[in-house]
């Protein structure tokens, strides 16, 4: 591929920008396939999803690289090293989407590495290991209310039971997969072996404001946060708006706002912890009725887990107190429960690296979000580099952007990073 | 009808007690008449909604009153003077009720009446004025969206606009009514000629806790109070609950949060000022992203115009500091905004020496709640003596309760009231 703006380099390869135009380019293009006209949304195993999936082997061939599907539908593409069988730089992301999604989150993390391989491939240069990009074909649960299931398939982490889990149509994920042709006994097979693979370096859309805001392009992720999910009932004494005096109140809805400020308060100043109240609802509320009962969720998230846990610790007893003082009862459900996930230092002194060869500031920041390198770090030592989001940081919306400014340096810095690749073999350790 | 339990007075006249235990069986035998199976809803011109007409029509006529029907439905009972055509104190309350009401909110300020009127209709014995009680056909606005249209009807204020108001059916008012033998065309000759009333005095059950929490049986109201209301929509911007850090948030669910904390400080502790935000929720929320939209209503009322006009203010301002402060932008819209419906002192004084009589301490307070003696204070004098409200002050809900004995206390107060009433004619003024 020649280049078409400049050529900086002494071969004709393409240049970075080159590279960058070209990722930009297929993001657009394989945000058209969607379920749902209109907007991106491209859940697992649909037609839209097989066509996605089916674009991004003939984009893999094209770079030179042979391409698999396994059990679970991930699409792999293994550019070879020198030597054949040679062990494995993985990376890639998911090209699964939410609903209304942005075109970057997930799917920039398979089109970015795929610009380099195809660099490389145009130079004939090959590495003392094997580069695979895999693309997971779900990370966001949202058809069957799963996640990660592509990672934990190559992880060999994947958990039988979510195989019956429904759609919202009624279709168990066992008979999906059987009718798209892949085969649920074959998912043991899907799981690599990690005596054949060196690291898992993802790279990715922000997804937050963090990298925006500092005017940086990109970022080292130092660890996946670990989060804690409740869903709580706050449950008072419905009353008469009217007629009940303020000081007789058990208001649910006041008493929920109370927690949530609590959360935002403990929250606030602390690097790396986030807590949120996503859903908030009082049932059936009316302007004149004082709500007897509120529904709302929490989120709390940190980098570090004994934050994270004393954060929890200090929201629950607040709650008690707030009970308490406001004679309303709180259902506390725990939904969900993960530790931080870290990446591997040494990996991250990589990616670091590499960024310094792009002449920027190295950034390290947490990732508040979950990313298949969570699964991956199951098999092997994980790493994740930032990608900046435009936009406030917005993402999950079809408002999502980036530039090619930033994917060019993105691109620069994946090259660096692999060209540059020392493993960390267990026996060095 | 004799004296079950005991006969405390010289004739043979029901006591109290034979009142009240009417008046309970009574609003047992209402209650049956729901549009609904197994709760007790009763909206307006449904077959059940008949029913109950009717069984009120029947008992009117038996307590020696005379029953017309007025086009709105209104169901009226005149028990006539000692001369004909003489002007009539008036009384009564509505037989609509809530979705899944309780059994004495409206019908207990027709039920009580008419149990003293037909003590008097026993014992032979008549006024210089009439008495007249109204059962209003409609106050609480379920089926058509529209309040007070029985009570609009009787003070000549009905809006004829309301006619074209649909049900959730998408029949109109109008289509209704004429259905039902009721025609808007006569709307104008339900309205009571002012020369012909001398006063309207509601009873009510309390629908709060005031009177329970001071171990008090009845209580004379010195207003309904007055009240703002709004929807607010708090539009900041969504985000991801993991990435956004807390400092770069702009969370609408958070900051409707404060406001709603703000109204119930700002309403703490200041007599008859009650605020309340009675719906809350954010749209589309989930766990994993920080709300971008929030919206909730405000509901602030106060016996004293000026109170509540200052609430209203405090709070709007205290809306653009939270606006500023978290760069959240507040859309409010008044939906509603209605002065306080002063008792009037003279017949606040009659209902309290009637209170009195029964030896019982006169406690005054204001009515949060809208009455239909808002309307029929267009046309008259008004006041109201409330009864005491079981469980907590619970209304609106079936586990509205009152005692049999409070019932008592009401009908002997009721029957001092009339058998004592002195009207206040415009030329003592």
């Amino acid at each position: 591929m020649p280049s078409k703006m400049h050529s900086c380099t002494p071969t004709d390869l393409p240049s970075f920008a080159d590279c960058a135009a070209q990722i930009m380019d297929r993001a657009d293009v394989l945000a058209q396939h969607s379920d749902v006209p209109d907007m991106l949304t491209r859940t697992y195993l649909t037609p839209a999803h097989h066509n996605a999936a089916a674009q991004l082997a003939d984009w893999m061939c094209a770079a030179g690289m042979s391409v698999r599907r396994d059990a679970a539908g991930n699409v792999i593409g293994r550019y070879e090293g020198l030597t054949a069988r040679a062990p494995a730089l993985l990376t890639g992301s998911h090209f699964d989407t939410v609903r209304n999604a942005g075109k970057y989150d997930g799917n920039l993390g398979i089109l970015l590495p795929l610009a380099c391989v195809a660099r490389w491939h145009a130079a004939g240069r090959r590495f003392p290991f094997a580069i695979e990009i895999i693309g997971f074909a779900e990370e966001e649960g949202v058809r069957f209310k799963a996640t990660l299931l592509g990672s934990r398939a190559a992880a060999g982490s994947f958990d039988m039971a979510v195989l019956d889990n429904l759609d919202d149509s009624g279709l168990s994920m066992r008979e999906v997969m059987q009718a798209s042709g892949f085969h649920p006994a074959g998912l043991a097979k899907a799981a690599y072996d990690p005596a054949s693979v060196l690291a898992f370096v993802e790279m990715h859309i922000e997804q937050g404001p963090v990298l925006l805001n500092e005017e940086l392009a990109l970022g080292v992720v130092t660890a996946i946060s670990g989060a804690t999910r409740f869903m709580v009932e706050a449950e008072g004494l419905a009353g008469h708006a009217g007629t009940a005096p303020m000081g007789l109140r058990r208001d649910a809805a006041m008493a929920a706002a109370e927690v949530g400020l609590y959360i935002e308060k403990r929250c606030q100043g602390i690097p790396g912890l986030v807590g949120t109240v996503g859903q908030f609802t009082v049932p059936n509320g009316a302007t004149n009725v004082v709500p007897g009962k509120a529904v709302f969720s929490i989120d709390i998230r940190a980098e570090q887990d004994a934050v994270r846990e004393q954060a929890v610790a200090d929201v629950l007893a607040e709650i008690e107190r707030i009970a308490d003082r406001r004679r309303v009862q709180f259902a506390v459900r725990k939904t969900h429960d993960a530790p931080s996930v870290p990446c591997a230092p040494w990996l991250q002194q990589q990616v670091a690296s590499a960024i310094q060869h792009c002449e920027l500031p190295v950034r390290h920041l947490p990732s508040g979000a979950g990313h298949d390198a969570m699964a991956m770090a199951a098999i092997t030592d994980v790493a994740m580099l930032f990608v900046r989001c435009g936009n406030g940081g917005i993402s999950h919306h079809p408002d999502e952007i980036m530039t090619a400014e930033d994917a060019a340096l993105a691109a620069q810095a994946f090259t660096y990073f692999a060209e540059h690749f020392t493993a960390h073999f267990p026996t060095e350790e």
